[in-house]
């Protein structure tokens, strides 16, 4: 059976990515997530942690691995002998940018297939960027990320009460 | 592997659903083409002919089966094990109503999971009911439809010469 | 308080349709749900039938009153002396010809404001049309329709059983 | 200069078609409005009807004729020595699909070229069928469609008073 | 009668803005509109060059007040008894962003129900954006924002005459 | 016959661009392309560097002129006693914003019309931002930038091999 490929940035990994991983996991044979080091873009979790933190979110998932990549994903699946990208779209905005990246993975390497599922609904509100957002005004990010790592980013982004007693 | 199912009115066929056909077909063990039966619209080309004509398109790629079926698609599948629908899009109006689909489907029946796929750029503007018209209109189908079925479809649409010399 | 107008066919109402409505009548004064008599399409239900289903599926919501009407719906709301639409939204293609109607209707009746509510996700596939498919597919109904009405639907819609033991 | 086609039903023109034939004729040498003689589609006005409230509409714009044509748009254009179509654009739906006929004529006809304008935006909202719509329901359509037609299109569409005083 | 919060960055107040502020005071008790105190984007105006200028927007409306806030929406909503959000649309990708916080928010509160206006035909170009840029750019806004507050913006932002004569 | 004005970043123009100028210029007497030099956005390539490589790009299109221009374009083009716009689309987030440039031009100035063209379909998934991105990662450009200026763009952004035998 087939590798899948789900690339993206997970700073940090949410429950949307959860809904499409485990779902995407049923239909191949093999899912590597991969966290792109994006060198232009400054993300808020460092590489190392974002990797942690899916690794810990896939732990019971037997067919999928986490990695990183950097560089162009084509040339990442090429070296894992991976043809087929997963995706996840939520709306049309989404879509428009996803249809760009398939066509132009496409002609980077006319091999490469995009396969594209909608987001489960409870989730179509949610990004990595929201619950940032979230957490940093003190939100409860409970039920957005998986209970593994809602500490792990409160610890990083909730506000600090400034003296005793908060 | 899976099987997956393209279901669709396919009256008649064209290149662009060729496209999708031909590169699902690469990332299943079994791809049935499944053509509606439509009671309440009524389809320019009679369901026997929707096979027929898909049956020739298809008779080069080897995990390929054609069927037709009426009732609810997820009831056909159930009796076929299937539980991968796959689906074309074109465009952000397709998007809509195909992600409406998806999700009655899922809703229907849980455990089926729908993939997408971009039709390819070049058959970008085409579709079903373009392919009629034209050909109505006495234009040239060639290329938008597979070659093994184009006179069938001249033959049922073209205007006739209506006196010698016509 | 002011007096909303949610207006359209419901042929059947759904429970997308149920969610506006409950919704909105926390928002206002006075509801009137206001059934369209179309002269030109032919609604599956008749004005009656639809507005005694919706009569049913409200009836314990106190200030929700359920009405037909034909000609421009402007006019009806000027003799209710309610200058406030309500529609749902669920998506795109939605927003569009709602955003053209408001519009439209703004231009009719200076006065008249149009206030749109996003339909809550878990109906966001659901439509009169999808249900009236469902049915006539012999598929369930059930949580797409208010308990009230799903046998009216059914005896209406569903195939009859062509033989003894059926 | 070059010579526009601007093609469409026109059943019947309204001050949003007007609009875009008033512009489009200052970009261009020549422009034909091209009324389409649809056979598979009743439309309300006959083509003649059409083709007449057309020419009364446009008799002070100077490089303006008014035709109907059959068949395929690309055929009458090179009949007629004509390579440009314009189009107006009002919203995102009228984009997807005259997207996907700028398209399909490019590939028929290579050197025919379409462009786009946006429809002014008080035009918005409006459409032949909302004009006939408003008309049928005894909405006044002043302003929606150029003064010279008003009273035509009101004797073909408006309900007749029934009894005397009416 | 119920409270309306209108909530947004307003660097500066728009006429587009203040086309919904009016239309939506019409439909509450009271509206507050409610300056977002944006900690990480950096607004051109200071949160009480915002407030100020709307006050001055909004002397003549006798239901509306204005003040900034931190944090997240819904917890200055519940802080002020108020359960609606009001929200103007201008375009698609708006309708995407809204549905998305909608969405959210009534996750985060389910008792704040959204409401959305299509904003006036005539502001469907304008945003604070597009205001500050063209200011930059020496352009006339006038028309654009308030009269009371124009003055104002081209200080901060037109380009000054660098000698004597300008 | 007309001038024509195609304003944009072009940083660096693209195949696209090539392919809306090349069209463009087929359809008016002169074609000015136009290059914003924008001073709140540093773009990759200084201005001068992108008008010497639209010039390399253009150079046997007889009427096609390039030259820079800060501020309003509108401003720009009354200098240069040209009244119309021309715009490539690609997809619909494209329309949305361009639809409200082409509505704050004409209310800008009145007498100018924006025209668009929708962008070959073989370009649809390409953008100057995209190219810089592929260059960056070392991936081949060829095919999605003019000729004349692929090595000029890889001599900017390609990552220098570090070593001896990088």
């Amino acid at each position: 059976m087939r590798t899948y490929v789900y690339a993206g940035s997970f700073d940090p990994v949410t429950n949307g990515h959860m809904d499409i991983i485990k779902r995407a996991a049923k239909q191949c044979g093999k899912l590597i997530v991969a966290v792109l080091v994006n060198s232009s873009k400054t993300p808020c979790f460092t590489t190392q942690e974002r990797v942690e933190m899916l690794k810990k979110s896939v732990s019971d998932l037997g067919n999928v691995e986490v990695e990183s990549f950097s560089g162009l994903l084509v040339e990442f699946m090429a070296k894992r002998d991976a043809f087929t990208i997963i995706k996840g779209l939520r709306a049309v905005s989404d879509f428009e940018y996803e249809m760009q990246m398939a066509l132009l993975n496409k002609k980077l390497s006319p091999n490469i297939e995009t396969l594209f599922m909608i987001t489960g609904l409870r989730y179509s509100f949610l990004s990595s960027s929201m619950v940032r957002e979230l957490a940093k005004n003190n939100g409860d990010i409970a039920g957005f990320v998986p209970d593994e790592i809602k500490e792990e980013i409160n610890a990083k982004l909730k506000p600090k009460s400034d003296f005793l007693g908060g």
